[in-house]
């Protein structure tokens, strides 16, 4: 292994590949036939299968800064806001490409912290880092493409929803902008990752009465006006059902930040926000709970009239 | 469409990613059953295919600088660096990811050019733009992951040489270095595309003969390291039958360099260098070159002895 101190220039890339290599492990078997150390990777899907893939990227002083958190919690945050969603379109990991910019002067101890907590959280969710790319530049970024399966035509879309749906969301909300608010108003270091809602998405995907399903990363706000946009529909949300964690108005008040603000605009919850088919007199709560394995909360529900009606805070723009 | 001179900042995340919605048209249908729009692609693979997944990114001040090239041509490198590795596989291309880095206070001119390129370029290829990501940051970046297929079994690969094989390369080597190195000697707009070899790559990986294959992007000397270390052995290089491209070595001359390094550590050629089996008494070589659609050059032969003897540059070192 090279000298923690030593740069990634110094090490070279050949070295740093071969590192991240031994990191990533054998992946091979997995569905993968090749995977690190050729000028791709091959999948062998399996029969029956469509794959979802998807996007996403974390860029240093834009969506993380060194010394706010540790090198680890960096790699882990940018698999997972990719695995959510692919828990939001219902489906399992399989695999993961990574595309790291550093440095040249960059320490290996940046490198290796990053890689190890990106392929920490790789292992949790069984999806290999089976490929990549290693670039210099003058800030970090970490660019990620996951790869996951579903049964075909069982993936969850945003499109589908109908009036008189129910709207729910799965745990809590604002944690993870208020995470971050924390961090900043009282310099501590940022400790919070979300969790990708991985095993409640799948379980969606396999119950009939699921419509559509998007995680919350921007704010309840504007992924239900997302959730809702392609069909032309609007929700009554009842404000003071969301679900709050604990100790939320306390901890929201002692940074001067109002908490419903916090959860309609913050983002960065990473939980599944659905809407599912209202069928009969019973309430599907109980069943929805017990099928996801979390707390699933019923916080509004679709309606024809567009806009969204009892979430006193408007989408925040589409920043960029 | 917005306003050329408006800021990415102004137009918001939104509306860009509407624009390359629009710039990329509609994909689904040729396999993707979702592409931009939701949180991820879904893609329905063809049964008894193999897919063939590769990423490279290009940076800002690394790969490209404004002003040297025409925005389109940065755009439409992005997608041929890639297309190249999936052509070195032997796959044909089935659609594309692009994560889109770039300034907040970057002009709208740079984002449509850019993005204009690389749809060209994947229309050309008829490898859909069907996902991606836009965030930004200090620099431009473009990371491109590339899906394609092959029928199952039949990838190539580096691994797979044997002594005795026979060593070719496509086309004409030192095209792309040199014009790099002449649009820096001579403050001359770099003009000069690499052609992904998508047809020859498919081709070779019909033919039973093949035993591996790599992209040129490193220059001749790395990557034939990079083909043969694998399998732990060597090359005999004949330099003079290194098939140049016309005007080459008064084209070095000009400028100073020395037409060979510019050949063996140039890199950029993004042509084929492949290892076959000899077979017989008579010559592979009219049979390969009808089957690829290009000229192929015979270069030398895979031998024992760990090293490449012939080729009087070493490979560069693995630069970051």
């Amino acid at each position: 292994m090279p000298r923690r101190a030593s740069t990634l220039a110094d090490i070279g890339e050949k070295a740093l590949i071969e590192h991240i290599a031994h990191l990533a492990g054998r992946s091979v078997g997995s569905g993968w036939a090749l995977s690190i150390g050729d000028d791709a990777a091959i999948l062998r899907p399996r029969s029956g299968e469509e794959l979802v893939i998807s996007t996403d990227a974390q860029v240093e002083s834009v969506h993380f800064r060194f010394g706010r958190e540790s090198l680890r919690s960096v790699g882990r945050r940018a698999l997972i806001v990719n695995l959510s969603d692919l828990a939001a379109m219902g489906a399992r990991p399989v695999g993961v490409f990574l595309s790291l910019a550093a440095p040249r002067a960059a320490t290996f101890t940046r490198f290796d912290g990053i890689v190890r907590g990106f392929v920490e959280e790789a292992e949790r969710h069984r999806c290999p880092l089976v490929g990549g790319n290693l670039s210099r530049a003058p800030q970090w970024s970490l660019h990620v493409t996951v790869v996951g399966a579903c049964r075909r035509g069982r993936a969850l879309r945003r499109r589908g929803v109908r009036p008189g749906d129910l709207l729910y969301v799965t745990g809590s909300l604002g944690r993870g902008a208020l995470a971050r608010l924390r961090a900043d108003a009282l310099g501590r270091p940022l400790t919070f990752l979300p969790t990708p809602r991985l095993q409640a998405g799948r379980a969606l995907a396999r119950l009939p009465g699921t419509r559509s399903c998007i995680d919350i990363s921007d704010g309840l706000a504007m992924d239900l006006e997302n959730l809702l946009a392609q069909d032309g529909l609007g929700a009554e949300i009842d404000a003071n059902r969301l679900p709050r964690p604990r100790g939320f108005a306390r901890a929201c008040g002692a940074i001067g930040v109002d908490p419903l603000s916090v959860i309609a605009a913050g983002g960065e919850d990473y939980e599944l926000l659905f809407a599912f088919r209202a069928a009969g007199a019973s309430s599907p709560d109980p069943m929805l709970e017990a099928k996801l394995g979390l707390p699933v909360t019923r916080i509004g529900r679709v309606v024809r009239e567009v806009g969204i009606r009892g979430l006193p805070v408007e989408g925040s723009p589409h920043h960029f």
